[in-house]
């Protein structure tokens, strides 16, 4: 029983196609369950989905505040909220579980102000409460192997980044007058719903966010350029960062161009050699040590030691993206358990993306946004 | 209630690492419920194993022949099981289920004989039962793309076939004297445990259900070259096949060749184009129409409207080899459900690998070994 | 005979790697003859690469401006001359040839100051003399195929660019105050001889080029950055570039990026679709149109209507970097023999690097460089 | 003076592809000077290609026996004569080549007939003359370092072999009734001109040589499968073969394989690792040391010890399919200057396909042949 927990979502009703994500991730490793939610807005949908995963009627809810309150209450209330209603209301639900002492798990982006985010950030601390940002590419094998090789001085200092994520999706939004345009581009482009960014907000904080990760090099500052083709919102950003190291690095998210899917591209490039790695080829990273020949280190196998523990299945049985989000998923409920057994968090406990994250990539976009809104100018993150 | 369904295992105790894969595959989908099982021969394992999955005690069985009975018996006993036992036990554990009458879902090989094989599919054909055998591969959304492909005679006819499964990890054992021998190995090696055949039963009958599974061709005959570099069973083999329409196609599987970790590829030529892909990179296919550039298919396009419907999530975001494994579940799960409705099988239900896969997966090991210790003449299937 | 033309070089002496290319690219289509030179300033070496040639003593000069003078003054002096000297000369020579009457073909940088460059062009047009400049890489038949492509509106407006140029080479660098940086390294961190400039002028000039040889689009203005890690010079760059149609572009080039030879690669984005081409795989262009898969087109196939004249070999056989250079100068050579007939330029004599590409190129080095020394702010070009 | 040698053409008039590729191949390293020819059996092309090259007219021979014999009288005589007539001529023209004393560069295939082969090996051994066979591969630099790794033991016991060759570019020849058949393939289609074999002769050879070449094996016997599709020659074969060590290997050529341009690839395992490379890849090969990460090594780079002298150009300037070439008549040349001198061959001069290597590719076609038209029994070599 001590390594299981109860969880609760807000948003994810049977339509939303990431409610599904977010439980199949959980469900891989069958340590916790689904009890309570808030699904939908939508009476009957909000029911529906309940049914379908077997809710008890008095833990289907049909408001977030209400079920804050509730699950803060029970004696066997649940240990965590899942959060993936839409962006504009992370803040208010992640505010509202918080304060009834409930543990977090956030869909990115975080929330749209940096000081909503530092004061989700403060009350988390000082309730000592778990709050996950699922920034789910983290998740993957390959970049906690990049993370511990450069840990290890396998590639020197960093010396330059490049890194992209271009997608081609929304690139009939390059016509502003198409009378084509869908409903939900529409709702991507007010800010009411999305914040201040479109692009740089949905994919360019996975860019911030797994530089990060792998490197450990904080933005110092940075002077950006976004795209917005006669639309609200940005499609299209190129941005040059510089890093606490005093490095450079140049990071270009779109949503505009053809040929991308899903194309999170890292490349890092240090003193002592080189690293890379690509979202829709997560199993392999090219490793160059400076001077030698490139290897092509592939997920799982023997040769690679770094982040060992990481692997679910034999190398060249491609592990894919709902394994990488069960992993963010099974680092925090190892987290949670920790916590609930009064340990310090150790181990695949520490390895997920917290409200640290979450708070750094409020504070990107709005360099990004503010830099590119005053002529390109640097803006000190 | 109607579309859930209870199962139990055969096999697949806790540090069995492929029983947790079929675990996580239906657990993908959460139709399907473990509530039995006979986990391990070991008494104590078999129990953990039950223990963690919240087996009842009474479910909970120290020998498959009793618990084949009891859940034949029960009213509520289970609807199908999963056989993922010692390749040397499958025919025996199906045998007994299905006289049962319960659904089947083995792991491949089927078993050993042809005649075991036929004695197997003649059985669930006249119980009317469902018998999958978890070739996990064709679950992968791309492959049933090309297969609609071919169907819709987009490559024309097919003219000739290239398709190869390479592996390094039994490199070791090319040294068939070396006393580090892994037990693993040794016991791969062990005729009474493996069957007639070792990389070709392994792997080279993946190369066979992918083909056919992709173009519906048959082999007629075959000749074929195995090596076993001093060990019992074979390391490496070449096959030639003659297909039903005259075609020919050339096999090559090996667990001893350095820098491939699981490279199933099929390449198949028709008259009017190409098709090409590799396990490892499942979610692209090569498809060139002839006389024109090779195109890259990427899994989930809009402009795939093959298969449209076999997808989980966006394109860009790799599925995967758990993916792939649910989606034969997925399959297997819908036929039962299918079957207790009294329905014809369709669709989904009529997608997975079938008791003929397994059979003819058992003939080619049959004739590639046949051919190979007959000088390499022609052998028909 | 009216289709052949006589040549001469200043540099390229028969230790100097870069004269050797191209000579072998001139002699690759055998209309040009090499009959006088001023190959070093070293005596004995230049007589002896003026040996291995056959140059007739009288036409082997100790001194550039007396080669000048006298090929100018004889009745069957050279019709051009190719320098291949240090960059800092690049200017001197170029005018001294000039004046006299004679067609230039000068390795790249062009030369230092804006004003030299601008002055060149004018004499140049002045006295209706062919100015080349031997940007090797738009003699790769893809990039000619591509421009025509974006010409013909394949991929619609331009609304993206990416593009790059890293090298390992100076990785050794990094180091500054290491005892074994090689000569040569040196010289090239002397602004004396390499200009204000080291990474930008050398390869972020090929970037700019290519950029523009493609899309046809101008820089209007950039931002910038550089590093040069503890040396006199730049060793890495990134840059944001503002094209006339107002789209942006980011560039970064690098001598310091571990696991890259020699990339150079472009990305150009449109409302219609996209092209992608690299240097090390010179034969295919990832052309993806609007919503559909992406097409690999290789160099030479009948699909590809476009630039078809430039092919020198089927498709499948590599034509590589002399071929590249030899297409270079296959044009400068057809423009030379045009000329002297008296006839306007066309065709294949059109496709060349003018002294308008060398012009915008110390143009774009210059911008580079003051954006950087200027905390990055926007220069116009 | 010593350095250099004249040579004469046989075949390769102004309209003939090939011809031309030939002397840009020679040209590359001018040594070598065109002065006789005879050309085409049209005399107007024969006339007209004479002159493109400034031949002397008393040198332009309307027959080749008469050639032969005169240059073979002269004092200056050619050195070599180049053979790129029709494939059936080979034989007698190098056979009167041969027998004036005269060294010979020839086309692939060498001949039709073992029996000719034989007698050309005889005459050229008899009469200590150079007999280059132009196996354009081979001159690459990458095969090179692979031969040489593998005979430094980088890859242990060779264990198995997988090589292909296929193209797409005669896949209209699968519908026989077609009459829009070009008529260049109806000629490859008729024995006469082509000789027993047309894909396996082809490109087939070029297989078998490029594997030899690697790995210095011998096949000593072999099974086959060819598919004609209803013409008189093969389009497509598949062939398993057995080396001089008792490994296998798989072989696989075709011109009917849509996608593919011209395809060679080989893949050598062996007991402590693999090399891989593809032609329209070939600054690249793939080692993988047994257990460890595959590594991408790129031609010219410092970590390659191997044929470290082969390379022309920096690594990440691809040198392509000329440069292969004139590296084959840069060993001719070698050798024939070595012998000239009266020196043993060495080095350079030792590299190159010789008669030997034309004999084994005639064997090889034969060998094939046989094995089809008897039921893909074994033949032996």
């Amino acid at each position: 029983m001590s390594n299981r927990v109860t969880y609760g979502m807000v948003g994810g009703h049977l339509n939303a196609f990431i409610g599904d994500v977010h439980r199949k991730a959980i469900n891989f490793d069958t340590r916790a369950r689904l009890v309570a939610g808030c699904f939908s807005t939508n009476e009957d949908l909000n029911v529906q989905t309940a049914e379908a995963y077997c809710i008890d009627e008095s833990r289907t809810y049909g408001d977030y505040l209400e079920m804050a309150k509730a699950e803060g209450s029970r004696e066997d209330g649940i240990d965590f909220v899942v959060i993936c209603t839409p962006n504009h209301l992370h803040y208010k639900v992640a505010k509202a579980f918080l304060e009834e002492g409930i543990h977090i798990a956030c869909e990115k982006p975080l929330c749209f102000e940096v000081a909503e985010a530092e004061e989700l950030k403060k009350i988390a601390e000082e309730k000592s409460l778990i709050f996950g940002v699922t920034y789910t590419y983290t998740g993957y094998v390959m970049p906690k192997v990049m993370r511990q090789m450069v840990k290890d001085g396998k590639i020197g200092e960093v010396v330059s980044v490049n890194a992209e994520y271009p997608q081609e999706w929304l690139i009939d939004e390059l016509d502003a007058n198409a009378s084509d345009t869908s409903k939900f581009s529409t709702w991507r482009m007010d800010p009411a719903y999305t914040g201040i960014a479109n692009c740089v907000g949905d994919i360019g904080t996975h860019i911030e966010n797994m530089v990060n990760y792998v490197t450990g090099l904080n933005i110092k500052r940075l002077v950006a350029t976004t795209n917005t083709f006669g639309q609200a919102l940005d499609l299209n950003a190129n941005i040059i960062v510089e890093y606490d190291n005093g490095a450079n690095g140049a990071y270009w998210c779109s949503q505009v161009a053809a040929g991308n899917l899903n194309g999170l591209k890292v490349r890092i490039y240090g003193s002592e050699g080189a690293l890379e790695w690509e979202q829709q080829k997560p199993e392999d990273v090219r490793y160059t040590p400076k001077g030698q020949a490139t290897q092509v280190l592939s997920r799982g196998c023997g040769y690679i030691t770094e982040a060992a523990d990481a692997n679910r299945i034999p190398s060249g049985h491609p592990e894919g993206y709902f394994v990488a989000f069960a992993n963010v998923y099974r680092s925090i409920i190892t987290a949670i358990l920790q916590k609930k057994a009064g340990e310090p968090l150790s181990g695949e406990g520490l390895d997920f993306p917290t409200v640290d994250a979450g708070l750094a990539g409020v504070k990107f976009v709005h360099g990004v946004v503010s830099s590119a809104a005053n002529g390109s100018t640097w803006v000190e993150l």
